[in-house]
């Protein structure tokens, strides 16, 4: 079976400015990186009218599992199909972080015909804009240690010094350090560490930004740490702000690519969802919005993270009102769910699918509890048998949900044409009535809560008493109508990840809530969150390499 | 007056295929990056016959001084003159970092009327090779831990791991770190530290290899520390050098821009002159070649440390022969050489400039000690008096040397066109017998005196036994017949930073020796040597932003 870089490498792929003309980007409004890569000019981006609005479609899914559920192919699939049918479609994804790329992940350009390409480039460094916020993050942290080595004019209390350095890369080594060591000339040693790049508040500020103006704004209000008296000192205090925006500038402008099938795709940031929003620049999406009918995008991890937090933080700060949401489902996972072990996934199980499709019609409700209309994806794979689909369609019609096969991994756009005119029918239906799950005014204690009875179905909400008093400071402090960005687990409802299914009743503990100033949102940290990954036993580094044309091998 | 930055979004650039075009590089070959910025296609780059050689032009210096040379506008106002004169010439510069950028420093694209453009992408993350070169560097530093992590199976001993991390930014809490603290799931704590990205010996190799395959194989031969018993362990034996190659490709093809009056530059890559060997990419330097008839380089720093490593390392190492050497020189530099203090450098002080240019004689009969004829440039300012210049003619008239006046900086090519005509004028008579300093049969040491006793009139060496130890087992090791690279301060002949002028019977003191096995040299580490500059008390940082427009500002 042929590779995805081997699939990929056989595409022909158009020149960049045909696949911008047909999307409606004019030539003028094109800076190319190489042939097949463009960067759209950020006045043409912003200079758009929001007079005509396509219609926004969201791709989500039920809690990840070892099976893998296919989330990106989907939102490529779909994306493919929609225009195969005539219908104006772009898509919006998330940039690949390198350091998966090199871990065990791969790449994330889609897979099998579903994917964007060209896929090396995407999974390297693309046209370079996470190594910009790279920059920007590490610009600001070399000013925070310059502005304590001479002199500290802002007091600033070095054990509270709560920003740290970033690196686009699985790093374990770094994720706890000591730095300014080796005497006088060299500052004063205080605990550090690295998070992964899209772990930086950076990366979150640079995908919630409406324009270059409010990035600055964004960025300066970040907070580096505090005094000791507990007033914080941000970056626009220590005067970084404007060349964090300068390093930033040309990363803004949304990248341009193409499906193997051609159609356009915008693929521009890629935060974490647990401690960040995980979904592409809002800057994207709402150029996407105004150039076609139809916008297909992706929402990180399972439905309870990455989709609440693109309703209830992106769809929010961006005035975004997505028209339908796309669930994604194996019956691997459903089946995982139920209870089996990865080795037996080979047989047929239905009564484990119809235990552990549970998790499916969980996320459904919860999306409908956003006012939309729920299309259900199935990605099919050879070993499902039809009792065992039966039995996920079945679960489905109880819920009045319909659930699409799709075949577009081995397919390409002929293999989501079903899910195109499902999701093309709930449009033209407009029965959407989009809204956040909570209203801005609603106290932030009130927010985790609301997020964790409505969407994980826990019983109960713990927050210690130093934990809320951080809130009431937050809210002291003007902060209390942003939303909430709860970190936890994304493989289980609760905060357990070996709690599969549905579970219910559970208490979702926060052990610690962080003021990220500048996205615009409260972090309630449920659970340990790894903001640096590390490398496996053998990295996908090691047989990562080029060949004799100097093409790139190994990536998958 | 106008800034830098004003004088060059004046300038009208034109389009880079059009560049490409007139310089011999057709449009198929050119990967863009934007309008103005553009790779040439590897496949092009190293696919030039051989046969058709132009003549190369070094631009070197007297020892840096606070009152600046300006080689780096020599280089580019020479450049723009012989075009102007209809001599086909490419300019090769090396890349800036971004680290002084946001320092003191300040841009590295030229000045006035001699800027190469456009200046703010070339100064912040231009087609982004320092991004993938601190990638590269950064994904073997991860490996070398996850190595250790994982079981340690080379049985390397992590006191004696070498390979740091690098970082494209001024930091200097990053100099001298405690790495993978924080318990068992984060590895072994051990001592690290970050060098600037310039530093970085996969800076070095990118800039020396021949091709993509010779790219790999110096990276596998990098060494990333010592087992106990003293034996090596190098990037290959962790299986990071295809991963790197990989990070590295795209970067390898070398960039192409334009001056402000439309002279092709090159500008890939860009090493220290001290630890490496500080010129721009040999791939660069011999695409120039094949298809200018003159192409201008530059080296760092001042001739001893720059111009040597030119000759010794890169022009050894890549085949290469300069047919003459250019060294920059201002009066008001020299008169800090004869001891003027730079309050008072706006005085005439013909006795000061008479002291003084005994560092630029001293540099010119070096220059000369590689086989090549000799052009002294020199850059004038206003405050230069018609007898002080009279004093730098009459004594290299002495030596039987040309200083040719140059106003580049104000009046672009026309106040290059002296220098142009002269430097023709040598590369015709063709009096060039180019050869490096010492063969490379000489043994280690005696590479190390040949340079302490010929280029900085040193009497004496003095190695410490320790130190001589180590050049054995890297001769036994089978790097006997590699150059060294001598790191010493760039102010002075000496290794002390205040002996201005041209000291002589010092001894050159070896501190330590490292050997850099991926580029192809032993350093021999003379004095302090700063891997990791800090940023001062006001970095220009804090006066970078953007306007209202959305433009840059700040950058000088």
């Amino acid at each position: 079976m042929a590779t995805d870089l081997e699939i990929a490498r056989r595409a022909k792929l158009l020149p960049i400015a045909e696949i911008a003309s047909r999307a409606g980007i004019p030539e003028a409004a094109l800076e190319p990186y190489g042939r097949y890569k463009a960067k759209v000019a950020l006045d043409f981006a912003l200079g758009r009218s929001e007079a005509k609005q396509g219609a926004l479609v969201l791709v989500t899914g039920i809690n990840p599992t070892a099976a893998g559920e296919g989330k990106t192919t989907t939102t490529i699939g779909l994306g493919d199909a929609l225009n195969a049918l005539g219908t104006r479609t772009m898509i919006c994804l998330r940039e690949p972080s390198l350091g998966p790329c090199f871990g065990v992940k791969g790449g994330a350009t889609g897979g099998g015909r579903a994917q964007v390409a060209p896929m090396e480039d995407i999974n390297l460094h693309f046209t370079g804009d996470f190594h910009a916020i790279t920059s920007a993050n590490n610009l600001l942290a070399a000013m925070v240690d310059n502005h304590l080595y001479w002199g500290n004019g802002h007091e600033l209390d070095a054990r509270r010094v709560s920003w740290r350095r970033a690196i686009d890369m699985n790093d374990r080594a770094l994720r706890s350090t000591v730095a300014s060591l080796g005497g006088v000339a060299n500052g004063f040693p205080r605990e550090d560490g690295f998070d992964i790049t899209v772990a930086s508040e950076v990366m979150a500020v640079f995908c919630l930004a409406r324009d270059l103006a409010d990035l600055q704004a964004r960025l300066g209000r970040m907070i580096v740490g505090n005094r000791r008296d507990g007033t914080p000192v941000t970056a626009h205090d220590l005067k970084a702000d404007g060349a964090m925006a300068a390093l930033l500038r040309d990363a803004l402008a949304p990248n341009l690519v193409q499906t193997l099938e051609g159609s356009p795709a915008l693929v521009h940031g890629g935060p974490f969802a647990n401690i960040a929003h995980g979904c592409n620049s809002l800057i994207a999406t709402r150029l996407g919005l105004s150039l076609a009918d139809v916008v297909v995008t992706e929402a990180g991890f399972g439905a309870d993270l990455g989709a609440e937090k693109f309703c209830d933080i992106k769809a929010r700060i961006g005035g975004l009102a997505p028209a339908v949401s796309v669930v994604v489902a194996t019956v691997r996972a459903l089946k995982l769910h139920g209870g089996v072990a990865k080795a037996a996934l080979g047989t047929e199980d239905v009564a484990a699918v119809e235990r552990g499709v549970v998790n499916l019609a969980r996320h459904v409700e919860n999306m409908r509890k956003f006012g939309l209309p729920v299309v259900v994806a199935l990605n099919r794979f050879t070993s499902d048998t039809d009792a065992e689909i039966a039995a996920v369609r079945a679960a489905m019609r109880v819920l009045g949900a319909e659930a699409v096969l799709c075949t577009h991994w081995g397919d390409g756009a002929a293999g989501a044409l079903d899910l195109a005119r499902a999701v093309r029918a709930e449009i033209e239906r407009g029965a959407a009535r989009f809204q956040p799950l909570y209203p801005d005014a609603m106290p932030l204690a009130g927010k985790i809560g609301t997020v964790a009875r409505e969407i994980y179905h826990a019983a109960d909400v713990a927050i210690p008493p130093p934990v809320l008093q951080k809130l009431a400071k937050f809210e002291a402090q003007g902060f209390g109508r942003v939303p909430v960005c709860i970190a936890k687990t994304q493989y289980s409802f609760s905060s357990d990840p070996t709690l599969l299914g549905a579970p219910s009743g559970h208490t979702l503990s926060v052990r610690d809530v962080r003021l990220s100033a500048g996205a615009g949102f409260v972090v309630a940290i449920c659970g340990d969150i790894m903001t640096m990954p590390g490398l496996p036993r053998h990295p996908a580094a090691e047989t990562i390499g080029l060949d004799a044309e100097g093409r790139i091998e190994g990536l998958f």
